[in-house]
């Protein structure tokens, strides 16, 4: 049985809440009374799995049910879990958590406001310590941060439960320690919006040179580092103390024209859309949303690679998803089961795995099996703990054929049939599908090996019963396709 | 003869120039007063080296000279460049431009002064018109942007100059309309540092949670578009007016303390220093460095292979650097010299390729085939032009050996060997060096392509002729270890 949230609001940011939750398995009812919102979550849920899917390197999780709901009361039915993202008006919001505690009166209701206080929220409500602050940011399905921001009404149960929720769906609760208008991020987007308003204005940028301004130079940055690690390491050896001891007078000079504010009118809103018209009207929304997502995911993805900041997120959620994964593989060794080959990896093909033929490039069919394999190996009890204590299977040698071609965007499945195995090597052989071709096979010689002596030695007993076991249960099924065989080498 | 610049003051940021203008392959002259400062440009130098030519796909020109002197006017002798960077004091900055015009009166000089503009530099030169803003970003052998701005006493020349020095260093100059003090970048930075000073001194967020609401949220979408694409986004299909009309009203609420500066004082830097080290103490500054060092070049190399923003930046850098590169090659063709194989790609080892062993992780052993290969197909004529109009060449089979491992940083150098070619086929091996050590041989079958019709086709005779003309030559040379052979298969 799926867990269940409910989506009050399916715009932009609602939308991707639900597709948050959706392709982590949970079921999804939507409530919006705007005609379109069918339509535009489907767009955003398009866009969603095209992404977040992306930074998984643990098979997803089946996708949960999507339901669209002609009334608030039936939308929450059976969820443990609101997400409001209706317009920031007070009153409706206030109108929307009567109707949601007057159905489902102990539910756990999130929003996404970018601007309301927690205890502004919960005013005239019966059940005010069940409303919080869950402030996300676009696109949801992919930025992790979602500022979490209770009033004293809310017990530390709630803020407990709110943090749990988020992480469960793979994103970092960042809990506010105080009330305050705006929370953290949107102060400083606020701040820098302020700024640049002005610059316009007075023509010393344009939108686009703004925005280079920032691409090209610190918001490279701020992606991995905030702000203060940042600086402590413009202080040098000396450290924050140095920095602010050297940057300190410049608060008290005219570097910021925030003092004041510009004013608001037609003039502005025309300079403003007329240069962004120019800079970016090259592009249809989708494909902006398009490319942001993919930069995005390669970002993720990169910080993955290091385990640092959003990637240390990413790789945390896998690491709960692996073992429920790990348990699930465990029936390729049942022996009573019919012998077949291990589905033991699935993946995205994504744009950096593109050659300048518009195929997947030649590198990556390795990848995938390497993939296929480590999750093999990790299932017979040979993963990164066995490592840790000194013992590793080693790659020796290789034999790829490409028979297909992998595209952009194309889910790889990996599966392994194992062709000979004693204590100290196994031969195996990997097909590569996308649906129901096979785009290449793998045949590879894995070598048991002491790390320290770097020699090759007999596997740990409790492993090598469990590769026996598939060994024998594979040694019925008919030789792979291409195994055994040379470079360019024919068939028979 | 190389190209000079003149670095004047070596800091993290002079260090930072100096490196950036070394690994383009440029000379570099080096004043400053510190004792110190040939350690500092090491310990910089030691950091650029492990990480610009991580970024680059095309072999690094040879470092340039790095001399360090005693004299201003040694430093800037035969130097068509200076950089200044030395602290902000206006007077010092004078004395400093003062020395260089007078060693050598035709030099341009860019400033890394974050916050004066050209024309108060300028004040007091004889050669006004050859001084010019140039502010980077730290660190600056990354990060691309360099704000070039100058007076209405520049005459358009230099700024071109200016701009064209920063392309050639792959940098991105963008150049700034109006003089304003403190550019673009840092009016931002000091906007969103008052900010946050604010919510330190309130008690609202500790250092880290702000950088945690940075970097998990807006930072991230920072580092591909600015502030006003993604706003774009946010509006929808309606697009920058809608997003105008729906957020410009938040301009009148109270959603940032930045009409009011907090007072800077002891308890207030006690305040941020301690919890900065609370937040960071765990790492050293030079590891902290690495740490965002190796963070940057994921991301660049991931929005370069998306083509987008920095990455497009990084791609045309190369591009340019390429035509170099394969016209030094071409001598491989030369068949007056003795047969060899030839090195055809160096790369560098980096954090997403290694494994949980510890090593490089096996696909990435066949990328490094791949490049060597494509820098090969480019040298013979079958690179991205000969693609797109139609023919290509595919990998039909690979067969690698794992000899020995590559582990982080490692240099890999790429030497094909061709062992047979007709029209229609090659097959080659690469032996894969690390310095002496050969760390895996890869055997290949390419066929060559009709891409419309998906079948192999004779190549066009001007690629065959050089594709035979090397064939020939390598037949001269012994068969390379390891070719011919299955996965297992003994030798002989």
């Amino acid at each position: 049985m799926n867990r269940k949230a409910a989506i009050i609001g399916g715009g932009v940011i609602g939308g991707g809440w639900a597709a948050r939750f959706l392709l982590n398995g949970w079921d999804v009812g939507v409530f919006d009374p705007d005609p379109e919102a069918e339509r535009k979550i489907a767009a955003v849920m398009s866009n969603a799995r095209a992404a977040l899917p992306a930074l998984s390197d643990v098979p997803m999780p089946p996708e949960g049910k999507l339901t669209f709901h002609g009334t608030i009361g039936e939308a929450v039915e059976g969820a443990e879990y609101v997400q409001e993202s209706v317009s920031e008006r007070i009153e409706l919001k206030h109108k929307v958590y009567a109707q949601l505690q007057q159905a489902n009166p102990g539910v756990l209701i999130g929003s996404s406001t970018s601007g309301f206080k927690a205890s502004d929220l919960q005013k005239g409500s019966p059940a005010p310590q069940n409303i919080i602050v869950a402030h996300p940011f676009n696109p949801v399905y992919l930025l992790p941060l979602s500022e979490v921001s209770g009033s004293d009404r809310n017990p530390v149960e709630v803020v407990e439960k709110t943090v749990q929720i988020m992480k469960d769906i793979g994103m970092f609760p960042l809990v506010i320690r105080h009330e305050i208008d705006a929370f953290i991020g949107n102060r400083f987007l606020e701040a820098v919006w302020r700024e640049a308003l002005w610059m316009l204005k007075d023509g010393i940028a344009t939108t686009e040179e703004i925005d280079e301004a920032i691409r090209m130079g610190f918001g490279l940055r701020w992606g991995q580092m905030g702000l203060f690690e940042t600086y402590r390491i413009a202080g040098g050896e000396a450290g924050m103390r140095h920095f602010m001891a050297q940057f300190g007078p410049a608060l008290k000079w005219p570097w910021t024209k925030l003092m004041d504010v510009p004013e608001f009118n037609e003039e502005l809103v025309d300079l403003v859309a007329n240069q962004s018209d120019a800079q970016s009207g090259m592009y249809t929304i989708r494909e902006l949303e398009r490319i942001r997502d993919r930069n995005l995911v390669g970002f993720l993805r990169s910080l993955k690679d290091r385990n640092w900041g959003a990637g240390k997120v990413l790789k945390e959620h896998d690491e709960r998803r692996a073992a429920a994964f790990l348990a699930q593989m465990q029936t390729g060794l049942d022996t009573s089961a019919k012998p077949a080959p291990l589905v033991m990896w699935q993946g995205q093909v994504l744009p950096g795995w593109i050659d300048y033929n518009g195929h997947m490039t030649e590198s990556r069919y390795l990848f995938a099996c390497s993939e296929t394999v480590d999750n093999f190996l990790r299932m017979i009890g040979a993963g990164m703990d066995y490592v840790e204590a000194g013992h590793s299977y080693y790659a020796a040698e290789t034999h790829i054929r490409h028979l297909a071609e992998a595209k952009l965007g194309d889910q790889i499945r990996g599966e392994l049939q194992m062709i000979s195995a004693d204590e100290k090597r196994f031969r195996h052989s990997v097909r590569l599908m996308v649906g129901d071709t096979c785009v290449a096979t793998v045949e590879q010689l894995y070598l048991h090996v002491d790390m320290k002596v770097g020699k090759s030695v007999p596997a740990a007993p409790e492993v090598w019963k469990k590769l026996e076991t598939l060994a024998n249960a594979h040694a019925e099924l008919p030789m792979p396709d291409g195994a055994g065989r040379a470079v360019g080498q024919k068939k028979g």
